[in-house]
C-alpha cells in the first residue's frame, strides 16, 4: 500500500439551498439545484454539483467553478460542510469529497434554469441520489435547521434588511413549521437593530425594517475569516 | 493539468486538547501534543500529530492511527474539525489536509510521555510550527471556546459526572478567564441534572455530582451520528 495516496480521488461538491415557492402548498420551501451525471458511475442518477479539484485551485474555488459550470449558480459566499471520506462511497475507486454549502437569494439563480441535465427539487423530497449524496443533503438540512435557531442564518436569504415577517417566513420554510408571530417576535428581537426605515407602499401601518445587531459575533466562518465578515459575504454561520 | 487530482496528497492531522496545570500559576490550562518532524519539508520544526491516508482507512482511522503511533494518545472519538486545502500551504507539493480534534481526560493520555519527538505544548504558547499549522491551532481554540459557550463540550474533559466547581474550573480554563460562581451556576443549572451522588471525604457539605442532560439534544455529532451519541462517545459539540 502506497503511504503517499496517490490512488485517492480528491473532489468537492455543493448543497445550494434557495427558497423558492412550494408547487402545492405556495409556502416558502427549501430548494437545491441537482446534476444528471452523464457517465458512470450512476449515469442517469441525479447528484450534487461538483468535480475534482484541479492542482492550482484551492478547495473553494473548485466548488465554486463546478458549481458554476454545471448549474449558473453563483453564491457570494461558499462555506465549508464537511469532508466525506468513507472508503466505500464510490463503486469505482476512493473518492474523499470536501462538500461546501451555501444559501443563496433569489437573485443569485436567475441564470439557473432546469434542462435536461440541471434540474432544482425541492430538498425534502429528493430522488435516490449518486454516490452518499443522500446522505449528504440530509446532513446539510440537518445543519441547517440546528443553525437557524442560533445563528443569522436567514440573513443569507434575505438580504441586509428586512421586516419580522420576512425573517419569520425564512425560520418557518426552514424548520417546516409555523411560528407564533408574537413568540418569533420576542426571540429575535435581542439579536436585530431597527433601522429607521419602513416598507413603503401605502398601507396604515407599514412594516418596519430590521438588520442583524453586527456586534454580536457570528459563530463559525471558517478558519479564515475569524473578523467581521467582508460586506459581500452571507455566511450561513 | 489532470482533472483527476492525482498530484493531490491527502493527509490528515488532529488536534487534542487536554487539561494540564500550568506550570506557573498552577490553574488548569490547556495543552496539545506536537510531533517534531524528522524529515524536510520542515525537519527540525514541531507540527500536528499525523500522516498519510491509506486507499483502505476512512479518515477518521487515518487520523487515529497516525496520532496513536506519534504519541500514544488514544481519544473515545475524533471529531472532524475541517478540511485545509490552500494551494501553497506545503512547500513540495500539493497537500490537503482532514484535521481532527479531541478533548481527552488524563487517563487517555498517561501513556503519552514527552520524549525528543513528542511533547505536550500550552496550547496558548506555541512555538512557530511546520506548514499552516499554527493556524489551524489558532482555528481549533477559537472553536472550542466558541463551543463552550452553547454546548455541553466540558464534559468530554470530565467523564459523565461532575461538580459544578470542576465544570466551572473546566470553562475558567478553556476561557482562560475567572467566572463568577453564581452567575456560573445560574448559566449551566438548566443544562445539568443533579445526581444523588455528592462527592465523598468527610466534609461538612460535600458537594452535589450533576451529569448533563441528555434530552437536551447536542448541536452537532457529525453526519454519521445523528442520533444520541454512544455510551463512549465524548462529542466535542
Amino acid at each position: 500500500m502506497s503511504d503517499t495516496t496517490q490512488g485517492i480521488g480528491l473532489a468537492v461538491s455543493t448543497v445550494i439551498f434557495a427558497l423558492r415557492a412550494h408547487p402545492e402548498t405556495g409556502l416558502s420551501a427549501l430548494w437545491i439545484p441537482l446534476v444528471r451525471r452523464t457517465r458512470d458511475p450512476f449515469e442517469g442518477s441525479w447528484a450534487l454539483p461538483g468535480g475534482w479539484v484541479r492542482e492550482s485551485e484551492s478547495l473553494a474555488d473548485a466548488a465554486g467553478r463546478n458549481l458554476l459550470e454545471t448549474t449558473a449558480v453563483e453564491p457570494s459566499y461558499l462555506e465549508q460542510l464537511y469532508c466525506f471520506g468513507e472508503v466505500d462511497r464510490s463503486p469505482d475507486r476512493r473518492v474523499v469529497s470536501v462538500v461546501y454549502w451555501a444559501l443563496v437569494r433569489p437573485e443569485q439563480t436567475e441564470r439557473s434554469e432546469d434542462g435536461d441535465n440541471v434540474r432544482w427539487f425541492l430538498a425534502d423530497e429528493l430522488p435516490e441520489l449518486a454516490f452518499d449524496h443522500n446522505v449528504i443533503v440530509d446532513y446539510a438540512l440537518w445543519r441547517l435547521r440546528t443553525k437557524v435557531e442560533y445563528s443569522r442564518i436567514a440573513q443569507a436569504f434575505l438580504g441586509s434588511t428586512f421586516t419580522l415577517a420576512e425573517l419569520r417566513e425564512v425560520h418557518e420554510a426552514v424548520l417546516q413549521r409555523a411560528l407564533d408571530p408574537a413568540n418569533f417576535r420576542r426571540q429575535v428581537e435581542p439579536t436585530l437593530v431597527p433601522t429607521d426605515a419602513v416598507v413603503t407602499g401605502g398601507r396604515h401601518r407599514p412594516p418596519r425594517l430590521y438588520r442583524y445587531d453586527e456586534s454580536i459575533s457570528l459563530v463559525d466562518n471558517g478558519p479564515l475569516t475569524h473578523g467581521p465578515a467582508p460586506q459581500n459575504a452571507r455566511s450561513i454561520a
